[in-house]
C-alpha cells in the first residue's frame, strides 16, 4: 500500500513535470512563430532554411570588430567551413580580435557604417526574406515599363513629409541605381538634344567630383564638364548658353548648405540632396528645387543597396530621366527596392525618432571630439558650421557633418594630404574637389573603429606638434 | 483500493499522453528549427518576423493565375489589409480567378516567367534572408573598388564549367546591372579614346535593338550605331575603321547561332550569350570569344534582379568595363549579388539537371505546340531550327527557342504585326530588329497562361483561315 502510494506520488511528480514541459513547449511555439502580428501565428515551413542560415552567419563571432556575411569567402575556421569575418580597419586575425597598432587611420571613403549598430539593434524589424520567385519579371504588376514599386514610392513621399526635408507633392519620382546613376540621368535629361553646342556642366568649388568623372568618362556629345560655376557668373555670353549647375547641399566635402550661383533662362540646376537628413544637418525647411536627388546610402547607411531617387518637378525631365534608367539598366534591382521598402518602414517607426536620434547623436559626438582635439592646434582647422534650429528634432542643434574639411594652415603646408599621410592618416586631397591641396576631406561616416583610429592618430599628430613646440 | 488503482491507471494514461505530447513537441522543434544541415539546429530569433511575413504573403491565394508580393500594393481584401494579387494576363478579379475571354494574347515582352513554377517548387532552397546590416558599404571586405562578391564569381565559373557553355579559365569577370549595362560598358570599352572618328557599332540583321537605342540615346562622342554589319563586309575602307560588331548568339529574335561577319585588325566583336543555356539551345561547345555577356535573367528567369556578367579575355578591356560600371552605378546591388549566389547554388544542385530539364522541357513543349498549330497554315511560317546533340543534356535535342520568329508569307502581308494584332495577338514588329515588317517576334518565355492564350489565339486565327478556305 505504502509502495503503491509512493509510486503514485512519483508518477504524479513526473506527470506534473511532463505537463509543465508541454506548457513550456506550447509557450515556446507561440513565441517562436508569433511575430507580434496576428498574421504571424503560422508555422514556418519553406523559409526555415534561409532564416536559419542567416542566423547562423549572424552568430559568427568577429569580436565586435567585424562581421561575417552570407556571401563572404568561405574558409575553414576552427574546423568549420563558414564565411570569414570581414574585419574593420586596424583589426585582424580570423576573429578580428587582433588590434594592429601601427595601422593607418583610413578616412578616405564614404562607407556609411556609422549606422550599422542601429540595424544590428533593429535586426528583427529590418530583415527581409526574399522568396525564390519574388518579382522575376521586368515590370511591376505586368505594366510595361513600370519598373518601380508604387508602395516604395508612397513610403518615400511619406518619409519626406515626416522629416520635412523635401516637397514631393505634385512632383514625379524616378528610382535609380544609387544617386550615382541619377546624377548622369539628370545631366542627360537637361542637356539639349541635337544642339550644335553641348550644355556646360558646372559646380561651385569645392564640389563632389563624381559628375566630372562621369561626364568626362561617358564623353557624351550633348554635355561637357566645365568646372567652376563662379567663372560663368559674369560672362556676357553665359545668358545664351545652356548651363547645368550641380549643387550638392549640404555639400560634399564641407557640409555647407549651398545654392545655385547661376541664374538665367538657359540655366538649370540639379540639387544633390543626399546629405539633407537630420543625421548631418539641421532641417530648416523642405527643399523645393526642380530636381532633387536622394539616396538610401546616406539615409539608412545602405550604400551597397544602390538605391536612390530623384524628385522631379517637370514631366518632360522625368520622362527623359526614366528613359535613361530604362535604357541604362532596365530600372533598379527589385531586391534593392524590396529591401529599401523594409528599411524605410523601420525609419518611419515612432515618427523617425530612433534612427535620426541615433544618427545625429553619433555624428555630432564624432564631430565634437575631432573639433575639440584639433582646437589644441594652430596648424589645422576645420570648417565652421553654426548651430541651427532643426524643425525635425525640434531643437537648436550643433554641427554633425558627414566629413571634416580640414585645412593645413601653415603657409608652407601646401600638400596637406601628404602631411597627414606621414602621420598615418589617409584623407582625400582637396584638389579632387577642385579646391587647394591644403585642404583634405576626412570621412566621419565610417565604423566606430575607423573613427577611433582617426581620433587616435590626430591626437598623436597634435601632441607630437606640442612636444616639438611647434604651436 | 480499487479506486486508487483506477485513479493510478488514469494518471498513468494521462502521463503517457503527456509524454507522447512532449515527444511530438521535441520532434517538432527539431523539425521546425533544423534545416537539413547540422548548423541549423538553432532556435530562430530575429529572423522570425521576416520569415513569417514572407510565408504569409506567399500563402495569399491568387488561384494559380497570379501571385502577391511583399512590396505589392496594399489593398483591403476580404477585410484584410494585404498585398494585392498581381494577375497573369487574361486573368482578373481580386484573386485572379476570372478568366477574361476576349483578352488579347500579349507575346511582346521577354519576361522569363516560364521558370517561375520551378522556383515555387524549390522555395526552401532558393529563399534568401537579408539581414538589416547586410553589406552596407560600397566595397567587399573593405577593399577599395572591390564591388563584386568573389564567392559569386567562383560559383559563376563553376556553373560555366558544369554546363560547358563558356571558357572562363584565364579570363576576367565583370558584374553589371543586367547585361543591359554591360552591353554599353563593352561598347564603351572597345571604342577608341580621343580618336577623330568614332567607332562604328554594327550588327547583322535581324538584331537585338537595345544597343542601337542605347547608343543613340547616350549619344557618346566615341561611337555611333551604323546598322547592318554585312554592309561593311566588302567596303574598301572598312579595314582601317574601328568597327564593333554585336553578335547575339543564340540570336534574339530568331534563336539562330550567329558568328561575327567582319574580320580585320580594327574589328572587335561583343558576343551577347545570354540565351546560350540548355533551356534554349543545344550546347555544342564552350563559347570562347574575347567578350561574352551573360545574365541571370535568361538563366534562372530573374530579369528583375538586374544581374549580368561579362567574361572578358583582355585585361585592359576588363579594366575599362569595370570603370564604366563603377562610374555609372558603383557596381551592382549587393542584394542582387546575394540572391544571384543563392539561385546559382540551386542551379548547381544535382549537376544542373533539375533546372535545365525543367527549362528545356517547358520551352520545347511550347515550341512543338506552336509549330504544330502553325504547320496547318500556309500563311505563316516559323524559323527553322534543326535538332542537335547537346553536350550538357547528353542527347540529340529539338528546338526550344525563347522566341518564335514568325513570317507572314503572303505577298500582300507586309505588316504582319497588324495582321496578328487584328487577330488579338500582340507581337513585336520585325522592323524593330532591323528586319522586314512581314516578320514578328512572339515571346515564348512568359507565363504558362500567356503561352496558352497565345496558342489559343493562333489556333483561332488558323481555323478562321481554314473556314474561310483561305489556305
Amino acid at each position: 500500500m505504502a509502495k503503491t502510494t509512493k509510486m503514485f506520488k512519483l508518477v504524479l511528480v513526473i506527470l506534473v513535470c511532463s505537463i509543465s514541459l508541454n506548457l513550456v513547449f506550447v509557450f515556446k511555439m507561440v513565441n517562436v512563430l508569433g511575430g507580434g502580428d496576428h498574421h504571424y501565428f503560422l508555422e514556418l515551413s519553406w523559409t526555415k532554411r534561409a532564416a536559419a542560415e542567416a542566423e547562423y552567419v549572424a552568430a559568427i563571432s568577429c569580436s565586435g570588430h567585424g562581421r561575417a556575411y552570407m556571401d563572404g569567402l568561405i574558409l575553414d575556421q576552427d574546423g568549420n567551413k563558414e564565411p570569414v569575418c570581414e574585419c574593420n580597419a586596424c583589426y585582424g586575425g580570423p576573429r578580428c580580435s587582433q588590434f594592429l597598432p601601427s595601422c593607418a587611420a583610413d578616412a578616405n571613403g564614404g562607407d556609411p557604417y556609422f549606422l550599422e549598430p542601429f540595424w544590428m539593434e533593429n535586426a528583427a524589424s529590418s530583415g527581409v526574406l526574399v522568396a525564390g520567385w519574388h518579382r522575376m519579371g521586368y515590370s511591376f504588376n505586368f505594366q510595361p515599363f513600370m519598373v518601380m514599386s508604387k508602395e516604395l514610392e508612397s513610403h518615400i513621399r511619406e518619409l519626406h513629409a515626416l522629416v520635412g526635408n523635401a516637397v514631393t507633392e505634385g512632383k514625379y519620382i524616378v528610382f535609380g541605381v544609387g544617386s550615382t546613376q541619377l546624377l548622369n540621368a539628370a545631366v542627360h535629361a537637361l542637356s539639349p538634344q541635337n544642339s550644335s553646342s553641348p550644355a556646360r556642366v558646372v559646380a561651385s568649388f569645392p564640389y563632389y567630383p563624381l559628375s566630372k568623372q562621369q561626364t568626362e568618362y561617358f564623353n557624351a556629345v550633348d554635355y561637357k564638364f566645365e568646372g567652376d560655376a563662379s567663372l560663368w557668373k559674369n560672362k556676357s555670353d553665359a545668358a545664351t548658353m545652356n548651363l547645368i549647375e550641380l549643387v550638392t547641399s549640404p555639400n560634399n566635402p564641407d557640409g555647407q548648405l549651398k545654392w545655385a550661383q547661376l541664374q538665367g533662362p538657359n540655366v538649370k540646376a540639379i540639387y544633390d540632396r543626399v546629405y539633407y537628413w537630420p543625421h548631418f544637418t539641421a532641417i530648416s525647411a523642405p527643399a523645393d528645387e526642380d530636381i532633387m536627388l536622394f539616396s538610401i546610402s546616406k539615409l539608412t547607411g545602405h550604400a551597397g543597396t544602390r538605391f536612390g531617387w530623384a524628385v522631379v518637378k517637370d514631366e518632360s525631365v522625368f520622362k527623359r530621366m526614366s528613359t535613361y534608367v530604362l535604357l541604362n539598366t532596365q530600372g533598379v534591382s527589385r531586391e534593392s527596392q524590396l529591401r529599401a521598402l523594409q528599411l524605410i518602414k523601420v525609419v518611419l517607426e515612432e515618427g523617425g525618432k530612433p534612427i535620426f536620434d541615433f544618427g545625429y547623436t553619433t555624428m555630432s559626438s564624432r564631430w565634437e571630439k575631432l573639433n575639440e582635439t584639433l582646437s589644441l592646434s594652430r596648424r589645422f582647422t576645420l570648417q565652421k558650421i553654426g548651430a541651427k534650429y532643426c524643425n525635425f528634432l525640434h531643437k537648436i542643434r550643433g554641427p554633425s557633418p558627414a566629413y571634416a574639411w580640414l585645412k593645413c594652415e601653415r603657409e608652407e603646408a601646401k600638400d596637406c594630404y601628404a602631411i597627414l599621410k606621414a602621420a598615418n592618416i589617409i584623407g582625400r586631397s582637396g584638389s579632387l574637389f577642385g579646391a587647394e591641396d591644403r585642404y583634405v576631406r576626412l570621412s566621419l561616416v565610417k565604423t566606430q573603429d575607423d573613427f577611433d583610429q582617426l581620433l587616435h592618430q590626430v591626437k598623436k599628430l597634435i601632441s607630437d606638434e606640442g612636444s616639438a613646440k611647434a604651436i
